[in-house]
């Protein structure tokens, strides 16, 4: 990513990279005053075209903290697309009246579109079921703040792992890594897709249906929500939903050498009497997507070398 | 609140807590240029689970006016709230992304709860039909502007004193005045409840149902809307609607000495041909919004003491 | 427009009041590091009664090249006016938040009865199929920028004349030059309104049905959506849409001295292989819209003389 000009899929980011952006986001963490005003008259457009509060305000709240301003939307029903305008289009609109894109998409490979037609950066924040690269930088940037490296760590990822978008970039990122050993928890019909097991070759994958247990022996537990809008079939969501509820109970079980990390928002996949264990690394894990995001926007505008 | 970090109901100030706050806004409405980088790099976050315009507008004008920046969402709908997160969860997300919080939400006591579970301060912008403090802070600073005092006057409430959330808050504020009399005029099942009543021990207090004469003698006025939104039942509210309508005639009989006020948005309980006599004073008191707000950010922020 | 407080059609504006924008508009657009911090401090309202992101993220975009900020909404169905507050109450509130405003509305004479009722400068961002004068000025200013004059030049407005109301904006616009020649190519339900004709006497106007040969030996031609909400009757679109669709071959064939224009968004009345042709300069036009915009904020704040 350095080196190019998009943040547009994990995929596209060697080890060294990943390594690079969580080094500016660290001295951005450490340093805040440093960074306030880097970006002083510069404009992120964000683009909206389903709402996600979280990755909206974050990157919003990112570009603040270096000085600059942000302008867009969260909502495709009030935009020129509703009146029947190419996303092509659209991008070469807002790039006259921005500096660099966050664009978030229900479609895959929109962002990847996007950034083949825009001259300013593009970022992803996340295009249907298929990347959402700032959020597993800030997934790596947890793990790695908390427990000091990634390579020889046991991670589970538990829940919805095949309409997750999350635990694909994150298991294709984690492969990067040395001696990773990944065990896969989910429900047969949820299970990771083949293609992306297949397209992350390395670390030991070991896959399973039952939660008993699971949490034992591992450093992070990374755990996703049953996505109900993600779903085609009602009963189908009705019937897995609750089986992979993390408890007090569970979590203790575990030890204290467990990190329990969720990209949020979550519904009731963690119980809530969990959140004051000191394994729960949740909002933490929210708290990190401020300065990773500093990092990759003030990169991709040349400001961090 | 000055000791407080949150401003939750009008209920949690002394008497000095609200003169000290309407003192540091009229410095601020006298010295603008003194107060426009106070705030520099701070960032404010409008959450509105329900919409409202002028209270939304009105705190980003004042975050800007401090020289600070906002974040936010007008509509709970394209929030994650809509996936199912909790208010708890929401608040401990966004308190990584900003210093301080303007919450307004449908439920009562969603803004105390909020406040609970964050760490950067919070304040009410309205919880369903129980407060909404700066309203209160804006119409006090405004009589106090106008009159000098806010001890020894007559003031007279009108409208909907049931469902009207700004009138519970000013009646409580008031009852920390000194010889203040109060009327509350309103049909009678709009009535200001027994306990709002109760709790605002204090000023003497009559009720009434007729508005013929109720003006006169007054030194303040305070009309409030018949807010179809509030009433569950569309015929009760077509029986009371435009009952209450202030007319010229009305307010020129009334004399020079009356103060007409009115939270906004008005519909047709004060004619427009009232708008340009001398008493009317409800633009101001919407225009003083901003430096009131400025107060209470900037103090709750520590940057005035 | 200088010497008036608020820009709402451009037919208030002398030929000589136009030039003097477009000139503020060129110092801008090549030397903008001069004009970054000129609005520092200061807050532009965009009140959008209708949805437009492309108008309203030009606006946020030239008030933030400014150094200035911006408060507002884009969608009336979350503004008081849903609560049945008319838009002069509206206009009242928001001149005591902000320091100018830009106003969308779906009725005509909107912005310029918001003008009537506003202490502080107001911008007509476009009312109904009435006026959208910063969409003309920058229409200007990019003809200017690319053929170095408006005089004596040989356009044609082409595709929907009726509902557009750009198209009348600018025909009222060239009227104001000297030795201009239209040619007004539309279906016959859908040309130029005759009271739009007759108040800009000037050109010599021709009008037609047929595309074909139509761009031949222009300088600018000019296409616009058939804008199928304009329309009350779907079987009308339907027999309309495309026969105005403009193609590589028409382009090719009508040479390199042609320049064609288009307000955005478009669906396909210009087919997408036009776009990498030298005389598609409707990319170009949009970019325009800020440097045009930030000129008018600029110098209705008396900021630039």
């Amino acid at each position: 990513m350095v080196s190019n000009k998009d943040l547009i899929s994990i995929r596209d980011l060697s080890r060294e990279d990943i390594e690079h952006i969580l080094k500016a986001a660290k001295d951005i963490d450490e340093n805040p005053a440093k960074y306030s005003n880097l970006l002083s008259g510069k404009i992120l457009a964000t683009l909206f075209f389903e709402p996600s509060t979280r990755t909206m305000l974050s990157f919003q709240s990112a570009m603040s903290r270096l000085g600059g301003k942000t302008i867009g939307f969260s909502d495709s029903k009030t935009t020129s697309t509703a009146k029947g305008e190419t996303l092509a289009d659209t991008i070469r609109m807002v790039e006259s009246y921005s500096d660099i894109i966050a664009i978030r998409h229900p479609h895959e490979g929109s962002a990847r579109l996007a950034a083949e037609y825009s001259k300013i950066p593009v970022i992803n924040a996340g295009d249907g079921t298929n990347q959402h690269p700032t959020q597993t930088l800030l997934d790596l940037y947890t793990i790695k703040k908390k427990l000091g490296k990634i390579d020889g760590l046991k991670i589970a990822l538990i829940g919805d792992l095949k309409y997750g978008r999350t635990v694909h970039s994150l298991l294709n990122a984690l492969s990067k890594y040395e001696n990773v050993k990944i065990k896969l928890i989910a429900p047969d019909t949820l299970q990771m897709p083949k293609e992306i097991i297949e397209d992350s070759k390395g670390p030991e994958i070991e896959t399973g249906e039952s939660i008993d247990g699971a949490l034992k022996g591992m450093d992070v537990a990374y755990v996703t929500r049953i996505q109900k809008e993600r779903f085609p079939d009602l009963e189908e969501y009705e019937s897995v939903k609750g089986k992979y509820r993390i408890t007090r109970e569970m979590v203790e079980a575990a030890g204290k050498k467990l990190m329990l990390m969720h990209p949020l928002p979550r519904v009731d996949e963690i119980e809530p009497d969990v959140d004051t264990l000191e394994q729960a690394k949740y909002f933490e894990e929210a708290k990190n997507g401020v300065p990773i995001r500093m990092a990759i926007i003030a990169m991709l505008l040349g400001k961090i070398k």
